[in-house]
């Protein structure tokens, strides 16, 4: 496996860890400046919505996201990765989980210093 | 503007037409051999299913699809662009239309004959 591929998968793996770990701080080092977020019902968005919304969620919800890498390509400083997602989300204060499943094209870009971030995401995620 | 960019939008915008044309092969011309479709709501398909799929849908409806590039960003032999979609699709044998709404982030690939072709795309088009 080349090492920037290994950089990629290491990179997905330690987002979905942040992600079930409420990991704010964490998520905002591993995106672009630019990052731009696709999702179903809502216009795009970047850090600036990403980073309220995402708190706002783990406070009022435990979630819970699996994430299966289908496909890794890197392509000189761009890689795109395409994976199986399943989310559940269940309310702090009770009641039952919901459970959402789709899948997730994701775009990375190479740092001049070598790390790789996460710049454009699109997810096909319902009920 | 770059050529490369200014390809990637005359390639976007041939797309839209051949859509809307229900112009079949034009669409598989435009696409590369490994290109893979996610759509909300089904596993992700390549041009095997991409083909049937779209003459009978373009058989049964009058399909209408306009789509606005918000963002062309190209990387060496790599591009992606991200769009705002309406679809309208109104049955052949009469009854009202449905339209769908949403955005679309597409990968594109440069070939070594120096053209691009659409390699991966996912949208979160709904009702």
């Amino acid at each position: 496996m080349q090492p920037d591929e290994q950089k990629i998968r290491e990179l997905h793996s330690t987002w979905i860890d942040a992600v079930n770990a409420g990991d704010l701080a964490r998520l905002l080092s591993l995106m672009t400046d630019d990052v731009v977020f696709i999702n179903p019902g809502q216009p795009p968005f970047g850090r600036d919505i990403f980073a309220p919304h995402f708190s706002t969620a783990h406070q009022q919800f435990q979630i819970r996201c699996d994430s299966d890498l289908e496909e890794v390509v890197v392509v000189g400083e761009v890689a795109y990765t395409r994976s199986k997602d399943a989310l559940s989300v269940t309310p702090r204060a009770g009641g039952p989980s919901t459970n959402l499943t789709g899948h997730r094209l994701t775009i990375y870009r190479k740092q001049p210093d070598g790390r790789w971030l996460l710049a454009r995401d699109a997810h096909t995620l319902k009920v």
